[in-house]
C-alpha cells in the first residue's frame, strides 16, 4: 500500500539561519487533506571519539532549547554542500583538539521524523593525535572524557540525555564487550 | 563554569497545532549577544515491544518531513498535561493493537537538542495481549514484527532510519544476548 502524502500547498512559515519551517497542505492516502507543520534542517555530523585509555570523548555545553547544560559526544551542522566526513574533522578538531588518522562511518538516522528532517551522520574515529580546540565565537563547550561505566552514570543522573549520546554509550558498551 | 544563556527578547515565529517555534535573543557567557531558533514540541512516548517469539513490534509509515516510508517503533506525541504512560499505552494500542499487563521505563532523550525540547520517554512493554488497532484518521500505518536479525538488516537497507528505532534495536539485542 502506498502512503505518500502529496503537498497540494506549502507555506513557508520561517526561514532562519539554522531551520526553516514550512506548512504542507497534504492529501492522505484516503483522499482527505490534512496539514504537516515541517522543519528543515541542513544535517548534522556527531562522532564517536573513544581515547587509548577507552575513554569516550564528549562535552558539556548549555542547549538553550532545553535550558540547561547537558553532556554529548561532538557534533554539529554541516555546511551547504559540505562533506559529512569533511564537516566531522573540523568539528571534531575545533570542540575538543583531537585530531583523527581516518573516520569511518557508523550509522545516520533522522532524529525527529515526526516534524524535522535532521539527519545525523555518525562516525567513529581512529587513532587520535592530541591537539588544541578552537570553537567558535558564540560556542562554549567543556571537553570531557569518560569511561563506559561513568557515561552510564551521567544516563542515569541524565546529565547525558540526548538520542545520538545514549547510542554511542551502547555501541561502544557493546564493542568494548565483545573484543575484551 | 557558568555556560547559561539568558534570553534577553523572545519572539514568536509560530504557533502551530504540533510546534511552535521562537527566536530568542541572548547573552553569551562572554556577554555579547546571539539569536536561538527554538522548536518547541509537546513530547512523545516510543515503545520496546517484543513478542513471545522474540520479534520486534514496529510500524511502518510515511513520514512527510523525509518524503518516506521508514520503520519506527511504534510512537506517539504526549497530549498536555497526559502522563507518558497513559500515552505510551494508548499508542500501542492504537498502532498495534496489542495490550500490555505493565510498563517498565527505559530511558527518556532529547532527540535533537540544538534546535528541539522534544523529550522521548522509552518504554519496555510486559506480557502482550492481541486486540484490534484503531489509528487516527489521519494515521495510516502498517504493523511489522522483525527478530533483530530482519531487523538489522533493515537498518542496513535504511528502512529503519531513525535514532529512537535503531537505540531500541542496540537494546534488544544486548539485552536478548545478554539472557541467552
Amino acid at each position: 500500500m502506498d502512503f505518500t502524502e502529496k503537498t497540494i500547498n506549502k507555506q513557508s512559515l520561517y526561514q532562519g539561519k539554522i531551520i526553516d519551517v514550512n506548512l504542507h497542505d497534504v492529501t492522505l492516502p484516503n483522499g482527505k487533506t490534512s496539514k504537516r507543520e515541517i522543519v528543515n534542517h541542513p544535517g548534522a555530523v556527531a562522532l564517536i571519539c573513544v581515547t587509548e585509555e577507552k575513554k569516550l570523548v564528549m562535552v558539556r555545553q548549555y542547549r538553550k532549547a532545553l535550558e540547561k547544560e547537558i553532556v554529548e559526544i561532538p557534533a554539529g551542522k554541516l555546511e551547504k554542500g559540505e562533506d559529512p566526513e569533511d564537516t566531522a574533522k573540523r568539528e571534531l578538531e575545533e570542540e575538543t583538539g583531537y585530531q583523527t588518522d581516518y573516520l569511518k562511518k557508523v550509522a545516520s538516522f533522522y532524529t525527529s521524523p515526526g516534524f524535522a528532517d535532521e539527519l545525523v551522520h555518525l562516525f567513529e574515529t581512529g587513532t587520535l593525535t592530541e591537539g588544541k580546540a578552537a570553537t567558535d565565537e558564540d560556542e562554549f563547550v567543556e571537553v570531557i572524557e569518560a569511561t563506559i561505566e561513568e557515561a552510564e552514570k551521567m544516563i542515569e543522573t541524565e546529565e547525558i540525555h540526548d538520542a545520538k549520546t545514549m547510542f554511542a554509550v551502547q555501541y561502544i558498551k557493546q564493542k568494548l564487550s565483545s573484543t575484551r
